[in-house]
């Protein structure tokens, strides 16, 4: 097995993502490829204080540190 | 699906862009690329205190985290 | 031997993984590639304060210091 | 259309040029490449308080943040 | 010579490693490659207060700054 | 015209380089790659107090902002 | 002339090496490469307060900034 192949088994799943500066997004895990660009559906994205919600996301992968 | 397909349904749409650094940045997405390259029409561009406005906005890929 | 070969024999192991900021994650290697890309099972993510738990957890290699 | 098609359109008209550190060039667009590296004619870089002027300015890409 | 041949020299004998945030790894350097991703053996790594010690220790390469 | 043919009509030519850092290089240019590696003669390197001289430097290119 | 025939003309020569987080290092130039990984024999690696001396230094190349 392969790491990426650990993403493909989490597709369509609700994921959570941790950023390299601490910020947590979860949605469900709808693409993703190579460089970890990721897209989640019905994503909140916890800004701290607020958490704010987006219907699709798109995620550049640079900034990711895991995904669960 | 791959993510980049999620932003080719966004062209001609309305996208709100997250850099980095906290700025966000709204417009229509007239284009990107695979370096996640951005072209925004009627950018709004949130810096702190002062929104700027621009007609046309090249955003460089590697400063963005998410785009909705 | 190529380093790679050193993760390849921790495979199924206990691993303790650094990242660059100093968290410490523990788990069960079961897959890595040649960009440090890791997946660990049953990971112990030592966030300061709190110590995280979750099943599987993919690991975006370019944050990791250390495997051993 | 991609986004260095974008700039494309720009050459020989003055642009905007914001760096990823806050700093803001202006000048006339000559030339620029994939890295995004460009070049500007009569460059007005303003340094906080001093604002200084170049006839030629090559700008490497990958400081550069928007360009408009 | 290329660099990399000083590295090959090194093989099998104790190296002292610096990381580009100050911290210094000791070990028996057992294998490298051209990301100067290094295995040591028998590493000691000089976290400030507390020396850790790893029989097999694999090192990032893009955090190292010498090793000698 | 590309970026690069920029550089290379300054070649011989007295140029100011801008690091990232805000340090100021100036010397005669004689050499230039696609990284952007410089190689300056009778180089001044203003290092905030000092001023030191060098009869030929070699500048990595990633620490470069621009080129004038 | 491309800038790492410099570097070729500072073979088995006394440089200075600048890193870009001002520490700077001195040594005899025995080899380097594209990334300007360098090596050093009879190095003195200037840390601050203390100068430590190495018989034969291996520079990672992405944290120099200059040398001469």
């Amino acid at each position: 097995m392969k790491p990426l192949d650990a993403l493909g088994e989490l597709l369509d799943n609700q994921v959570l993502v941790r950023l390299k500066n601490g910020i947590e997004v979860r949605g469900v895990l709808k693409a993703f490829d190579i460089h970890i660009n990721l897209v989640l559906d019905d994503a909140e994205f916890d800004d701290g204080d607020v958490e704010k919600k987006f219907k699709t996301l798109f995620l550049r992968g640079d900034m990711i540190l895991f995904v669960s």
